[in-house]
């Protein structure tokens, strides 16, 4: 076999841009004894020649011209991020022939079946081991280790921001603007936060990991979303004195049977028991737990950003890459052989938190668990804490864990509560999640 | 493209063969959909054709003619184990043109070269996710996902019965002899438990791992193995006691630098920080701790056996064989591109804690502190236990932790120990490992 050299274009100098080229240059030699060809970075797309970058890139291989350099590359490695120009420059590397490397969840959440479509009709690869949780290996093996199983349930803490945000209230008592203070100081957090705080990041990796996990394509728009904007520290406190730590989950599962079998995705905080493994996934660490029908329970933890931890899945993707390059043959298309429907969220099983305050006078536990039984819910455990004091209008906090129900009745007991003479204020409503 | 009929060829009809048949047979028009091709089991080559299976194999599959079925197969899938005719039968296979995928730990360790080599000549692929830790995707992330990175640190609990021996023996303060029965009567423990109790499995899984992670042929004799048979009731609540948990590893690590650097692959016990992930790591289950340069700390956590969650990793290699044979081209070779130097036991540095009976007079802690620095080796700390009341020879317990040293020094420290007219019996050793 003649030694291949192989071109291998990248689209964006940040942080991650930077840190590939860096360690492809910095480790060329070992990277090409594994792949048994050249890996030769012809050239870093950027929009700004002059910007300082960390670490630095050759001034030579710097262009401002990447439409001209995705047509010249074997390897296009696009980490710009958003959706135009990266859309267009992905399209038109895989239309010449380029295996493409991308880390762009929101491309590949919004423009996924564009995209896998192109790469099917002319037989090229289009890999994203970077997109969802950073350096974790977590879309080769849903993608291939698992392709013989059948995935019932994916729960996971894909942002760091918010877990470290999160983790940080349980662990340290901080409150819900301390911790954000120190993220942004950390670099975890933008200056605009609400593609982490609000939930948008999770939710595109929660339609790229359900798409993957059950063969359907599964759109951004039919993920439900909350954010962590309404956990305060009173929240995690009342958690962590229960035995729970709140995290915000991107949860995707196979819902009800036969006929009526579907596909719910959500993103939103949930109570975690403390000794779940996925309560055990501090600061900004990332993990995937995955319950497969035959390999049972799985999880997949490590570090969810960073420039060179996010670099590492880069690379192992450049090396499959390369390798199909040398290999020759068409790219293994994207499987969406399964067509099971998406179902609306109401249709979710879970298990409410609700908090209460309640009149702290006989008969009001039954007045409430009267509206929740009416709605057809019923209570796995209830814990009133009086006021205490010499009130004259005592109130007590009624704190209510529901068995699992449907979604739409969960929500119509808590308005029905709220609305309830019995209840002064609903003062938290939160999901329970678990084994 | 035409539709293609995929033959695929089982060898073994055991508990993860017969589970591998049946979920064939069972979902064999999922498989199919997700592979585009057929995909039809041919022949199940059993020892004896009357032996009862559960699940079941139609009696039309069984054959005890192995040597004519593989050469009649796209996929040959090898579950018999052993060395023998196992091996015989995969390079059959593999020179008649079939994709191999094997569970086998002990011919891989030791016959692995043999087979890749006879793959990469003929351009087939060997799979082999279900070597290491049944179902939890290991190998695919460290020989694809991990390919552009360099791994640091493997540290595994790769054998289920022994950690759940252990973890028994932790969490419920269960003696040897009974966490030995139960696990026995569960299943865990083979009527000969030498294998897994001397930590001879773990070795062989500790080697592939190793050869996998390093791009290096780590050879089995290189293995440095100690089972769990020291590890008395006493020693594990001695180590909850100090925060730490016992467990049985199997470690793969780079030591040195420059041209002093090597490979070491060891299997034995250690104690494991509690708050470490691996901790958590309970019954039967397995875990795979990797450290890698740019990804940072990984793990990847599941099932360790069971005959349908072996077959979940057997299924998926099923799957990437079958796309691979529809893609066409050459399977990828087994990545030998390194030749680090494997070095022995006595170059990895470690951590010890020595407990130890001593006389409770005055100036015995010097006189230990004294040998092990004459040694070379630093405390890191030291804790005495008097045995109280007014016995007339009284005996003190002094538990030594040391710093990293170098195992060979540890080892001649602790010999001098019990030489030592201070010390009257070195009750147990134990390494420390973790972060």
């Amino acid at each position: 076999m003649d030694y291949r050299n192989l071109r291998i274009a990248i689209l964006g100098g940040g942080n991650v841009g930077a840190n590939v080229a860096d360690l492809l240059i910095a480790h060329r030699g070992e990277l090409e004894a594994r792949v048994g060809a050249g890996l030769e970075v012809v050239g870093v797309a950027v929009r700004d020649l002059a910007a300082p970058r960390t670490p630095a890139i050759p001034a030579e291989l710097l262009t401002t011209d990447a439409a001209s350099l995705v047509t010249a590359a074997d390897i296009v490695v696009e980490l710009i991020g958003g959706i135009e120009p990266a859309r267009t420059l992905v399209l038109s590397a895989l239309r010449s022939g380029a295996d493409v490397i991308t880390a762009n969840k929101a491309l590949l959440a919004t423009h996924g079946d564009e995209l896998f479509q192109e790469a099917a009709q002319v037989g090229a690869q289009l890999h994203y081991e970077a997109a969802v949780a950073a350096a974790i290996p977590i879309i080769r093996p849903l993608r291939e280790s698992l392709a013989g199983d059948r995935v019932r349930r994916i729960l996971g803490i894909v942002n760091g921001s918010t877990n470290f945000i999160l983790d940080k209230m349980d662990a340290e008592g901080w409150s819900t603007e301390e911790a954000m203070r120190v993220a942004r100081e950390l670099g975890y957090l933008e200056a605009d936060p609400t593609l982490d705080v609000e939930g948008y990041d999770a939710a595109q990796k929660a339609a790229i990991l359900a798409s993957l996990a059950f063969h359907t394509r599964v759109p951004l728009e039919s993920v439900h979303r909350e954010g962590i904007t309404g956990i305060t520290g009173e929240v995690v406190a009342a958690a962590k004195a229960a035995g729970y730590v709140v995290k915000l989950l991107a949860i995707a599962e196979r819902v009800g049977e036969g006929d009526l079998e579907g596909v719910v995705a959500r993103v939103h905080p949930a109570l975690v028991p403390r000794d779940h493994p996925l309560a055990a996934v501090h600061g900004g660490n990332n993990a995937v737990f995955v319950e497969a029908e035959f390999a049972g329970p799985l999880m997949f933890y490590g570090a969810g950003a960073g420039g060179v931890q996010t670099a590492s899945a880069v690379l192992g993707d450049i090396v499959s890459a390369a390798r199909r390059h040398l290999a020759g043959g068409p790219g293994v298309a994207e499987s969406t052989s399964a067509t099971i429907p998406i179902l609306p969220f109401e249709a979710v099983e879970t298990r409410y938190q609700i908090a209460l305050e309640v009149a702290d006078v006989p008969g009001v536990l039954a007045q409430v668990a009267g509206v929740i039984a009416g709605h057809g819910v019923s209570i796995e455990r209830a814990l009133q804490s009086a006021s205490g004091g010499a009130d004259p209008d005592p109130t007590a906090t009624l704190v209510i864990v529901t068995h699992r129900a449907r979604e739409a009745a969960l929500a119509a007991t808590v308005a029905a509560l709220a609305g309830s003479p019995a209840v002064r204020r609903v003062a938290s409503v939160i999901r329970v999640e678990g084994l």
